[in-house]
């Protein structure tokens, strides 16, 4: 800000840093005031929509005049806080936890107050390659260039993005620019005929992110899992399934499987899906955005057996791997092959080290051209902790999940509906004929102890569908959690359970 | 983390409120000498690719143990700092300024801390209302909803994106979804023959939003503009160009203009631009990404004059109103046509409010699921500051590039290449047949000042290429940024251009 444009008393200066140090102070105050109380806030808030603006009284229309930072604090605390869901409340036990660590939110702050835009940022390239090396990921995904081979030799790389939608986005645009012009499709005439694959249990984000990238909404073929492979792929039916496309004169382009669904956590196998796919020069990717991270212990990395053969991967650390939102690691064993769909190089944004080939500029990687630097967070997180406490984040989440699990299958009237992998439990209450609980009693009772349980504030689940049967999802893993918490949980869901059966034979 | 799976001595608690407190409190350490040193900083670093691993001892592979905190901070004081180019530095007038404000990192900070994934986030909203209120913006772009008219009534509302990109891939995707309904196509097969309009300034982002979603490139029409407009679109073209496409069978889906063009600051013409689609029933976007942030005072305002008859407008105040890294603000008229093509369904994300209507997902008006909540820093940069100091902030950018500006015509060796509209300045060494410079030897007198300046580590700019002129773009408005950085960069300038003239004539 000017000095010469107001009197000094008028001055505006947004960073001071005695003000930047006072505002953060407060935020940090709440900060620790919040993580000491949010185990005692309602996790769901049971607040109606337009809540929030009939709360704040200035909600109608932006001030005019400057206020005290403490306005805003204040205001925080009393309209905001009590209208959020707290994902970071210990009794949050639906989707999947989004875990975060002191490390990481320092790493965030910091990011924030330099606010770089990370063209070629190279603590991210760092960031990835630490990461790729927990999870054994082959040398060809890796971002670091010997001396020697920059443009003949390695072309793997990485980029971090928001979302793994974002990944699917970019590795689908490149895999429909290179089918199309290894078909001689002059622009996109010939988009009708390519054609995607992923088994029924993909997220519904792919089929978006195939929507988003025009492919024809016909040709995004959903391969059918069933209760014999746990939900899993059966490749057979992959290979069938592109055969039957190739047959029919289509395109086989791009296959996306899983490690660890969203629905019930089922493992496609990686491998023979690549397998599958080597038949028809189709790329293969690899969603690992959630039990990706358990993959840095030497007893889950098997989950990833034969990911040297597909073209990418992505993991998202603001799942599992305590890094908060947003982080999702994408890496690729081409990078040109990104590029090629992605490069813009307008006159305003050229640099040397981008032009000699040296580094790839990240933002041809992505969907934006800006970008947050987070790799710093990443970084900070693998650092501080290093991989020997990473590994027992992960293995005391999938040890209270087995203690949960346990209670379950304790109990007969409770079933566990699919194996569990990771620190996720799909169980439900089952049907009975003993105790007179038909298959349409129990969908009902699910639905409504679920609706029960969260109507309480004191625990939040989510539910699924499998095999077409109405599920209850227990997510362990917000990082604030203990197995007292889970212990309360459980015995909430009997109580409720007890009650919701009671009532019905009333 | 659970107690009962280790000693005491071995829990690993990353959110220990303490820690949390203690990490958070060195990194604001870390910010404030930050912001007392940056001025002193390379802007540029000058340092090789492979510097970062050459530089930080740990780097060949992600450590086992954990390590002090300390540590990473550090580390990244003596290796990253270093390496890192610095957007905050007031000698930055590259590209546009990223700016930043107390207000916003704090709430950044918060929203990592709370890491609550925003799908229905009210704060949002209203973030988003607020802006749309300082802009003018009509109610047909607001979130807010009456009590009675909630699906019947308004349709109009927002979304926080990362980019810019983002908004313009979104919206290219409901246009084309559209305009395929429209005309009958089945599936994709209609694509070839919808077409985009767009001046040639417009963003390489745009060409490349383009590609991701599908368009033909073919089909994707640069308009021409020239020194007659100052390089802004020239409505009558924009019609001539849309009626050759509909008269040769074609689909004009898509017009996108922007105020204030990256390269020039150059402004598209909105109104007359959305005349011109309105006779296709193209969908009009307008990318007011870094000017926008100006039209909330009155005086700038006419720039947004035909807003009402557009379909979606975004603008990114990460880059002009002190809200750091990521923040672009998308409002449409209409948010269903959005969620037509955007919106998925799992099992496991239903929810009640959305369901019913009464609140709108906002993953369905963005590429991925998750998402950060980006309002809290909006909404906390307009609570404490207010609008007249917002306006205060801009007018103050825009005095001193006036002050820049007059340096440079006073100065007869330079030129203002193109009116000035708002904080950046594009100026030039003329060529000049009196002092022997012909037009050949100012297009190398103005690489080498550029190189000489940005290798100096005292100022950073960018250049573009206007008319096929290469151009220096001196882009005032990094937040620590007074008048006094200015004089020494011009300065620098005239003394570096002294000497560039004194060896050639040696």
């Amino acid at each position: 800000m000017a000095a010469a444009f107001a009197a000094d008393s008028e001055r505006f200066e947004p960073l001071n840093a005695d003000d930047v140090r006072s505002y953060l102070h407060k935020a940090v105050d709440f900060v620790y005031d919040y993580y000491k109380s949010v185990e005692s806030l309602p996790v769901l808030p049971g607040v109606e929509p337009g809540y929030l603006v009939r709360q704040l009284k200035s909600a109608a229309a932006p001030p005019n005049a400057a206020a005290p930072f403490d306005v805003a604090m204040h205001e925080l605390r009393e309209a905001v806080v009590p209208g959020t869901t707290h994902w970071a409340s210990p009794n949050f036990f639906a989707f999947f936890p989004a875990t975060n660590s002191a490390a990481a939110i320092a790493g965030e702050l910091v990011a924030s107050a330099m606010n770089t835009v990370g063209f070629t940022w190279r603590l991210e390239a760092l960031a990835l390659d630490w990461l790729a090396q927990l999870l054994l990921l082959p040398d060809s995904f890796m971002n670091r260039r010997t001396s020697a081979g920059t443009a003949a030799g390695r072309t793997g790389g990485g980029v971090i993005l928001g979302t793994t939608s974002e990944a699917m986005l970019v590795t689908l645009v490149a895999a429909r620019d290179a089918a199309l012009r290894r078909n001689g499709s002059d622009g996109m005439a010939g988009i009708t005929r390519l054609t995607v694959y992923a088994p029924d249990q993909t997220h519904s984000t792919f089929f978006k992110a195939c929507r988003l990238s025009g492919f024809d909404p016909a040709n995004v073929r959903s391969v059918p899992t069933g209760a014999d492979t746990d939900y899993a792929l059966d490749p057979a039916r992959l290979l069938e399934a592109m055969r039957r496309g190739a047959d029919a004169g289509l395109v086989p382009t791009y296959v996306c499987v899983t490690v660890g669904t969203t629905s019930s956590n089922a493992v496609d196998p990686v491998g023979p899906a690549a397998d599958a796919a080597a038949a028809f020069g189709a790329w293969v990717h690899v969603d690992a955005a959630y039990a990706g991270s358990a993959c840095i212990c030497p007893e889950f990395r098997h989950h990833l057996d034969g990911v040297e053969r597909v073209d990418s991967v992505s993991l998202s650390p603001h799942k599992w791997l305590l890094t908060c939102l947003d982080c999702t690691c994408l890496w690729v064993r081409d990078t040109r092959r990104l590029t090629e769909s992605l490069e813009t190089r307008p006159e305003y944004l050229r640099n040397d080290a981008s032009e000699s080939g040296a580094v790839t500029d990240l933002k041809d990687m992505q969907v934006g051209v800006g970008r947050r630097s987070r790799g710093l967070k990443l970084w900070m997180v693998m650092r501080t902790y290093g991989a020997a406490k990473l590994r027992q984040h992960i293995r005391s989440d999938v040890a209270m999940a087995k203690v949960f699990e346990e209670c379950v299958r304790a109990d007969d009237r409770f079933e566990v509906v699919v194996p569990r992998n990771f620190a996720l439990v799909c169980f439900r209450i089952r049907p009975s004929a003993t105790a007179g609980m038909t298959e349409e009693d129990a969908e009902a009772a699910n639905r409504e102890l679920m609706e029960r349980l969260n109507r309480s504030g004191r625990v939040f689940l989510a539910n699924t569908v499998i095999g077409g049967k109405f599920v209850l999802r227990f997510a362990v893993g917000s990082t604030l959690q203990e197995e007292r918490h889970l212990r309360s949980a459980w015995d909430l869901i009997k109580m409720t359970t007890t009650e919701i059966i009671k009532g019905k034979m009333d």
